[in-house]
């Protein structure tokens, strides 16, 4: 890891605080997998990484800590975003991804942990906020492409196309508690595309900006 | 209050059990308004019913409980079904309702309560999951009106269309943490209307039963 190798002078604090984090995040998600977020505790957090217990509580406070870097860590690169020239492709590849982040033992937990502190928690709300926020701006490059093309009308809030693919996901994990499968991603996928063209996206003058 | 009337030679346990549950909703539903979810507190609902500890904790266990009942008190009357021929009509007066549910400084903090518990509690999921169960399909009575009408594709599945007014609020509140406002009720509405007309939400053959 070139990261671990200190420049000439230097104390390395960038390789070591990298290396605690890395071994909490790892003592996280092992965690989460073997006992869920209701289980989740900084002692053991702190034991099974090595580390300190004063240093993981001043780094992170308490879970919603280690879920918020967790999560950051974990999503960054996890769903895949298109951009392939065709919407279609494009947000049923989101829906099948967001489909699978939902299916893995440790995502899965992550999230909705953090979604539940987030309803009491105004840090995790934030933290929600933010990467919600970013994340769907990124997935969003597709929707602004194929409104170029004319393949969605012009007025479309790209934003709001995304929200719409992901929502029926959330619905069924927190909401009505009922199992997502592919029938979900797919219909998911069609309700977006179809929405769109109707226009039933498209932001009114009065409601921009 | 007529339920209050002992019937002759009856010790009337109906009427005491029906005026413990009413106090300790009122109290629950005064908690919930003044503190919030996270404060809510067996004791302090006992107290201000006038009810014994020991009884709030025996019907109703824990503050999950106390919410259970007061949802299925709550929205059975407060989200109207409309059924006036028009669809577009109908599922407007539905996401409408939702909206309203959701800016009451009582009604809000309690399902999202509820919604938070049942990611960890089975008993809470299970309530959320009979109580939308219930609801969906009740809702789902106009849809069915505008597919015999002619107004959607014969294999629309109802249900996903109501799912899909609800979506867009759940969405925002648990998950991007954005306002709801009537804007997003429009939509919510223009966009199930759109998707399930365009065929999004048919059941193919296979996916039946």
């Amino acid at each position: 890891m070139s990261e671990d190798r200190p420049a000439p002078g230097t104390m390395r604090p960038r390789g070591r605080t990298e290396r605690v984090r890395a071994a909490v995040l790892a003592a996280t998600r092992a965690e989460l997998e073997a006992h869920g977020y209701a289980e989740l505790s900084m002692e053991r957090v702190a034991e099974i990484a090595g580390v300190a217990k004063s240093t993981v509580y001043r780094r992170w406070r308490d879970p919603v800590g280690l879920l918020v870097e967790l999560i950051a860590d974990l999503s960054s690169s996890e769903v895949p975003l298109l951009d392939t020239g065709s919407i279609e492709v494009d947000l049923r590849g989101l829906a099948v991804g967001i489909h699978r982040f939902y299916n893995d033992p440790v995502r899965r937990p992550a999230m909705l942990g953090l979604i539940t502190a987030a309803v009491l928690d105004p840090r995790a709300a934030q933290a929600l906020h933010d990467f919600f926020r970013t994340r769907n701006d990124l997935a969003a490059e597709s929707v602004r492409h194929a409104i170029e093309r004319g393949d969605l009308p012009p007025d479309t809030d790209p934003i709001q196309v995304i929200r719409s693919v992901g929502a029926p996901f959330y619905y069924r994990m927190l909401v009505s508690h009922e199992p997502i499968d592919e029938t979900v991603a797919e219909q998911a996928a069609a309700a977006a595309i179809a929405a769109a063209k109707a226009g039933a996206y498209t932001v009114r003058p009065d409601q921009k900006g």
